[in-house]
């Protein structure tokens, strides 16, 4: 009953809100910070802070908060932020796909200032990193009248209907409609799904047809007699493994034996194989499986598995390509397994003629999406890859056309997934080393409760009620928790970046305990700290950080931005220096597995790409129980793989599951649609 | 070195046809037939026929085509048939989906005439069902001025990247951008896999959690305690389930433990589960596979397959669903499996708990897609269902917003898939039946080629090259194969359409057999017989065959149309009609897995349901090799199937493939970027 009668309080709030719009009273009075305005801000007639009496206390569902704003047409927003309507494809209202031609049109404008947020290790709760990304970017558009841009990653639907729910932000911070922003959005990954299942289906189908055929049978299906001449002729595919191979000819007529063999033989190694399919489900029945068990196969059956979607390297593909030259390139350079003769040959995607296929379903996907605030800053979500077995950032294209287009005074706000040691390391040493990238502020942001469950706080867990410690003042907690957030901003003022920490207030947060974290934060040789109440509060309640931000962004112009490691060095070396410079490990210990393949990808040409460590985020150890800042531990990697399309290697510190299961009450038992209105409900 | 220069000479033709567009010359010129212009037609702006010297011989590639013409803004199609602004969502420039609100506003509006779209029964290659579909929209549009809107079906991409190709149409009778349709379209496609494993993935963790849990632990989850009262509350998706049980409370803690029980426990016998998870790709790898075996399972494995998405239930709901609410009754009474004790009772997706969620996955999909032919004609492109165990027609929605949107005196033009005993069966008596729809007229769409296979040529296949009889004048084997074509005709006048013959020529087809197909057709009781060659000359080359659709369906306004069976015989009964009358088989044999599934589904009261018959369409038999028209033979029913959700069983006539594989050369191998003009080459 309650439930409904805030529901037409909502109703009622929507109305004053298309009111207060409509007579366009907002833009005076949303100055309600002393920031000078700035050109294309102070005439932007989209973004706004929401008014006092539209936030309410205690704060409402992120749904029905969602729901009460009335979204903006994008093609205003995007105007607006300067992107022309022939660059904007539109995906119904709200959404938009912007054309890389901008990047092409604005490459001579100069860049503006990238703040990335990154976090504390943080609980299993998580402590607000994308709500204080969009939070921060509402403060920085409608309340200091800056230019800025919020780049946030795609969230998996698997969660959305699973346990953890949505990821647009929360409260009075979030990204809207927040239900296209979890379901579907403008499809990217669908499309990726689609690009890892047909490259899955092809490897295992050649495989089948190289068991089951002679070199001659192949070759004659490969390079049938076309035309009424009956010619035979090398399908455009097919070009990148001739030159792999060194044959030049492009008569199929005039290949050798021995040129016919290894061109239509791949002689993929069964056992090097580890390509999997994936779905964006939280399915945990097909996380091991065996397929090829019909009769059609005969006997041919084989052990594999499926992730979900956004653990797949074509996922870390979207993010990390520069243009679609350089997304063909990488797609079609995917290894995909080894050969089994030949010297164990890496096999990719050009390998099987396949790369050119791929890139094509994915050409769409590799524009971003434009959305909106509350408060109708503009977003880019765009690309969302794990955090574990790959980078964990958004797309380099996003923020890329995001620093173009808010020019020079301007703020592009990025989010690095996990805990600043994985999230924020490879934004650094991965993203922005291929992106070619430069931040100039690093927010890192804490919570009281995580700082308590570092200092020896009892286990805080999903679906548990939380023990009374994080919810009492607790001062020496926190004290003794500080460590943790200590290491963090030490290792980002490595990177040559000024260091913002965002204390995310609870209501169960004492003055103390704020005041005591901000305190000792300046101490730890951050530029500055803040409380932040962008989820109470909206932009308002984010505003002093949003000022404190732009001093350290200014304070920062010209120093110089350090990775953690060369090229150069070699893979084992990069390991080392990510475990012992960033986790503070004393040692690496790399098991027989992890070494073999090691030595195999610098043998075949892979030693210069960065590392990309798979490790939990819940603590600096390889073991997430291990909490606050850990010394005198070994790192542990077990193995390493590699994906040589997005253009790194991964070490696994320990075993992580690639694809989550579904709890006895998933959240999709909540979740319907009203049939009168048509809107979605009980999406969280 | 050709190809390329007629990529040259396309370029040209294009830069005309801009020119020739933006002086608006075309309209006037267009009339070249003199049929009076309708209003909303003579003042189109989009309807324009293609330029004589746009057409070539030989025709390019279609792709080379679809690329020459200049696409405009889907916008304009939409205005210019009467879709407000307000009612469209574009997806970028070519792609529109327009919302339900249309049917609200147009209620009271009077329909068009509906002209279904079936063929004899094809060769393998395909005898231009679709392209037909396409060239008499163009011919009725653009050359007749009449309103019309093409319904078609959304392809599955996995064929795209296989062995067929897209399904766009071809030559000069297609849909574009013809990359876009084949390719993601509006994302339905991808819902439908979303929302099939999502609750794949639910019925297999529900099963798992069920057998590791006890009830009182079951019940703690589903209704945990919330709140600072700690008080449990049922979740809104638990409601169907309890009204199903008959319990009246909503107070989770008034349940007696018997209640409880039979709350907590779907008791799901594992052996009755058919739901399949899918995929949009031909993986042969997925047909039969052992899901569940990760430690995490423990022991829990499962052996199950994958369809290709097109054959899930819930596109057969999208394509017969009449609006969001009936969407919302359909997803969630789909039947998964039955309970092990409990009388085996149907468990259906709402005791899951999952219908709402499902309806969110999908409600996007539910409106039609909007784009256009190369003569500017409208197209609805929405659902794909497969023909054999679905029932393989476009949406009931799509053609009913296309009969308001073209008026009393406009036409709707719908294919049903596979030959007419099957797709035509099955648009008249499940797609008509469930959807309140009444055709005007039939178009049978015929070829030489197949009436020669029917008389008793060699086989047809795809991948090999064409027998000579194929290519060369035989009138005698186009005389003894009439029979077939003579059978369809037969057939749908039963249903009381008058049906036009589209002969749809080839340009080895020689006058004297085209004329005796014409002659044939005509003493068959074909209302009239037209050669067609859209394929080479677009809308002008199948103008005779629109004339004569048009005088079809205005004889026979007011007729009655007739279903082959009322919805009060049982399903045997319903079974056997199909069997006698429209295959005209002796006799059905049931083997004993059928008759049980018939008792059963009977007995669980869904007797009342249509049939919807899983046959191959190379036969009027269930042997694809019976050609001609075979008489005396006795038609076996393997088992029946139950899909609740759409509407129907599906008796099974042999075993049919529900995904393809990949061949040795897939036709990703042709499939490219160029990198230059972003545009996608080599699809077909």
């Amino acid at each position: 009953m309650v439930a409904r009668k805030r529901s037409r309080g909502w109703l009622e709030c929507r109305q004053r809100i298309r009111v207060g719009r409509a007579c366009a009273g907002w833009a005076a009075g949303s100055k309600v910070d002393g920031v000078s305005s700035m050109a294309g801000v102070a005439g932007s007639t989209t973004v706004k802070p929401l008014p006092s009496d539209f936030i309410q206390s205690p704060v409402p569902a992120d749904i029905e908060i969602a729901q009460a704003v009335e979204v903006q047409d994008v093609q205003f927003i995007a105007r607006d932020v300067g992107v022309r309507d022939e660059e904007l494809e539109l995906h119904g209202r709200a959404k938009a796909k912007v054309r890389l031609e901008l990047l092409k049109r604005t490459a001579r404008d100069p860049d503006g200032m990238l703040v990335v947020v990154g976090g504390i290790s943080p609980t299993p709760l998580g402590e607000g990193k994308s709500t204080t990304t969009v939070g921060l970017s509402q403060a920085l558009g409608a309340h200091l009248q800056r230019k800025v841009i919020t780049c946030i990653r795609q969230p998996s639907q698997g969660p959305t209907f699973g346990i953890k729910g949505g990821a647009a932000g929360g409260g009075y911070a979030q990204v809207v409609p927040m239900e296209e922003f979890n379901l579907h959005l403008t499809g990217d990954i669908h499309a990726i799904t689609a690009a890892n299942n047909l490259l899955a289906a092809a490897i295992d189908a050649r495989m089948f047809h190289e068991a089951t055929q002679s070199d001659g049978a192949l070759f004659k299906r490969l390079c049938p007699e076309q035309g009424t001449e009956g010619k035979r002729v090398f399908a455009r595919g097919m070009i990148p493994r001739l030159e792999k191979l060194g044959i030049e000819t492009r008569n199929p007529d005039d290949l050798t034996e021995e040129e016919r063999s290894a061109f239509v033989r791949l002689d993929i190694d069964p056992a090097t194989v580890r390509w999997q399919r994936v779905v964006d489900v939280n399915d945990r029945f097909l996380r091991q499986v065996t397929v090829g068990q019909a009769p059609t196969e005969k006997g041919h059956e084989k052990r594999t598995g499926f992730d979900i979607t956004v653990a797949s390297e074509i996922m870390a593909i979207l993010a990390l390509a520069t243009d679609l030259a350089d997304l063909r390139r990488r797609l079609g350079c995917m290894v995909i397994g080894t050969s089994r003769l030949r010297n164990a040959e890496p096999i990719t995607a050009d390998d099987l003629g396949i790369g050119g296929a791929l890139t094509v379903l994915m050409k769409d996907a590799l524009m971003p999406t434009l959305m909106q605030t509350l408060e109708g800053t503009p977003v880019f979500v765009h690309a969302g890859p794990f955090a574990n077995i790959a980078h964990g950032n958004s797309s380099v294209i996003a923020d890329k056309m995001a620093l173009k287009l808010v020019g020079r005074d301007g703020f592009v706000v990025t989010e690095a997934g996990f805990g600043a040691d994985i999230g924020l390391e490879k934004f650094c040493n991965i993203k922005c080393r291929q992106g070619g990238l430069k931040p100039s502020c690093a927010v890192l942001v804490a919570t009281v409760r995580a700082l308590k469950m570092h200092g020896g706080g009892p286990p805080v867990s999903a679906g548990t009620p939380l023990p009374l410690v994080y919810k009492e003042p607790n001062v020496e907690l926190v004290r003794l928790g500080f460590a943790n957030l200590q290491r963090h901003i030490e290792n980002t003022r490595n990177f040559g970046m000024p260091v913002v920490v965002a204390v995310n207030r609870f209501h169960t947060d004492s003055q103390d305990e704020l005041d005591l974290v901000v305190q000792l934060c300046k101490q730890a040789g951050a530029a500055d700290a803040v409380i932040a109440s962008h989820f109470s509060h909206g932009g308002k309640g984010a505003a002093d950080l949003a000022r404190a931000v732009v001093a350290a962004c200014e304070q920062n112009i010209e120093k110089p931005f350090t990775l953690t490691y060369p090229d150069g060095m070699s893979l084992e070396e990069k390991i080392r220096c990510v475990a012992t410079k960033i986790y503070r490990a004393k040692d690496v210990h790399f098991e027989e597995l992890a070494r073999e393949s090691l030595a195999r990808y610098e043998a075949m040409g892979f030693g210069h790409l960065p590392v990309c460590l798979a490790k939990t985020q819940y603590s600096f150890t390889a073991d997430p129980n291990e909490k606050g800042a850990p010394v005198d531990f070994t790192l542990p990697i077990r193995d390493v793989r590699l994906s040589a399309g997005a253009g790194f290697v991964y070490p696994l510190c320990g075993s992580l599951p690639t694809i989550p299961g579904l709890p006895t009450k998933p959240a999709y038992y909540d979740i319907d649609i009203d049939l009168e209105s048509g809107r979605v409900i009980g999406l969280s």
